[in-house]
């Protein structure tokens, strides 16, 4: 992986250049992992004339020595932008920040130490659009990160059984991905029965299940520090006719959304899609979010999967594709997969059937 | 607890008034909970001359309404800093921000929103100055999360065998935690065996446990909304004299320390006082970290325990306590307890033994 670090650093440099950058202040952490392989929690990382420099402290250096090559480490003293900016005293006179990763407080603190005499450009989003292109070791890594989700997903569904508890289950479901050797989940992971399902981002309680409760999980596992994100919705019990309509509705807006996804079409395209189906089962004003997202070292991305958006799909980006219906005091329906763009195909990494399973 | 969320909104805006603010515009989750119950992750939370406002998408607005009591929820439309700027066009002229809790980017976009005749002050900590006062239900609260650790660190450490991986001791532990009723981790479970227990911040990895290693388990847990945050080292097999050298000045730099603990002492003083019992062991530089830090809603708070802080420990404060040393190539040996200040005492929370175990 080495090679990796060394090849994105490079076409960074060419991009900093491109912009007239005489050096570049990277303040996220996933980024700090897409560039140098360092996994730590804190520090800053500079690329200028000089190489490539990790700031840290002291809980971080050896680490960082460990996990990096070809980068130069230096122990921060005191707060973390403090040392940056000093550091970046010695740099060009042209400094890209990001203002997306980087508190109004932190940056004021680094243009301080930094001194007056410097240009500082907003930059953000350099790293993340060389990030949305992912090379075959990363696809080859996420569809791994996706096979886990999927098997995590079929072992929980033997659980759904009336007296289960939300965070019962959203237990076994972290204990078997970390067992599987996932890093954990991706994001906390989401178990719905019955009217909670109505929340698209509900914390699983100690509610217990109940028969004919909709049943939703939404789960991910980080795997080789890449994250896979997959929804399934359950019936306990034989759903009403009403409910099987809803699910028919979401899963053709689904399976629509997913076939739309390929190389060129805006993402806009893809989020319209999955509305027009909904609109046609008259369900629309139930989707109350954004059709998906990209998917990576992170679990929220670009390219964003909503109404508007005029991004096109290019080979290499992974999304998710996650249409629902949310229907306050009944409960939610949603289904979601992981769709990776190829120059001439796309491809779901998470196989796995979307019939409504009635447990 | 809806009338806690009221009375701390009161004092706020005692506070606000003290500052001359006219709105103030809260960005971060963990106030967003403490002034209004509110646990979603995304929006933003205004507090004005016309009441308290929490702008969020359609994810969360279900959920906002049956979570809060005397707080109107908005639907915001597009990105959340454009929507809570538009609302603030009707706020009063004087307007405080968190500079500690919102990007660069977050800023110039609420700051456009709102038209150019506001005036921004930051008002970063304002919220999180109230936090570190713990009431007596908040206390209670976390009495339970510490206790819970507690059980949990004793649990874990019956499975500390040869052949255990990191990861598989990692899971484990979670997945108690989950099963006693936690929210989840408060922080990634530190599982670090033999030479990785020099990395005060490893994460788990495949690595086996093997005979006469060092093991550190720092871990914590988040329930009922509040952090609890433990570390305790033990030695499989039985350890060598340097080890137990060592061990015994980890030990009576942390209890020294935490005698230290009391209203109107200096976070500085704490600190100062596990160095100095350090120093007299001749470990002093291999301690590469600060001795502790505030605890609540969150796992790292204010106060922050650290060299030369003047800040005055106050009855309410919940702290840890954790010197530790870090010797690269050989290992790592951390204590830490959760500590309450109280008008003339202080408490321990993670009651357990700090005896050397050798398993």
């Amino acid at each position: 992986m080495q090679s990796a670090f060394t090849s994105r650093r490079k076409i960074l440099r060419k991009r900093m250049a491109g912009r007239a950058l005489d050096a570049l202040l990277v303040t996220h952490p996933a980024n700090w992992y897409y560039l140098t392989g360092f996994t730590g929690e804190s520090g800053a990382l500079v690329l200028d004339g000089s190489g490539t420099t990790l700031i840290t402290d002291g809980r971080f250096t050896v680490q960082a020595r460990q996990e990096t090559s070809g980068v130069r480490v230096v122990l921060q003293h005191g707060a973390v932008m403090p040392s940056a900016g000093e550091f970046l005293k010695g740099a060009g006179g042209t400094i890209g920040y990001d203002a997306s990763h980087l508190t109004v407080a932190e940056f004021k603190a680094a243009k301080q130490a930094a001194g007056a005499r410097k240009v500082w450009k907003d930059a953000s989003g350099l790293v993340e659009g060389l990030r949305t292109k992912k090379d075959p070791q990363e696809l080859a890594q996420m569809r791994e990160a996706a096979s886990l989700a999927v098997r995590i997903v079929e072992r929980a569904a033997r659980l759904v059984k009336p007296g289960v508890t939300e965070r019962e289950l959203a237990a076994e479901i972290e204990y078997q991905m970390r067992r599987a050797g996932a890093l954990g989940p991706a994001f906390e992971t989401i178990v719905a029965f019955g009217e909670r399902s109505a929340f698209p981002h509900a914390r699983p309680t100690a509610k217990k299940l109940r028969k004919n409760e909709l049943v939703v999980l939404d789960l991910g596992a980080i795997l080789g520090h890449y994250c896979s994100d997959i929804t399934r919705t359950f019936f306990c019990g034989r759903a009403p006719e009403r409910i099987r309509r809803w699910y028919q509705g979401v899963r053709e807006a689904q399976e629509a959304a997913v076939a739309a996804v390929r190389a060129g079409v805006t993402c806009g395209e893809v989020d319209a899609t999955a509305r027009r189906v909904l609109s046609g089962y008259r369900l629309g004003h139930y989707f109350v979010h954004s059709t998906g997202h990209g998917l990576g070292l992170e679990v929220h991305e670009n390219p964003r999967v909503a109404k508007g958006q005029t991004q096109r799909l290019e080979p290499g980006n992974v999304i998710t594709v996650e249409p629902g219906v949310y229907v306050e005091g009944i409960g939610g329906i949603r289904i979601e997969d992981d769709v990776a763009v190829h120059e001439q195909s796309s491809e779901v990494l998470t196989r796995l059937t979307r019939d409504l399973i009635e447990l």
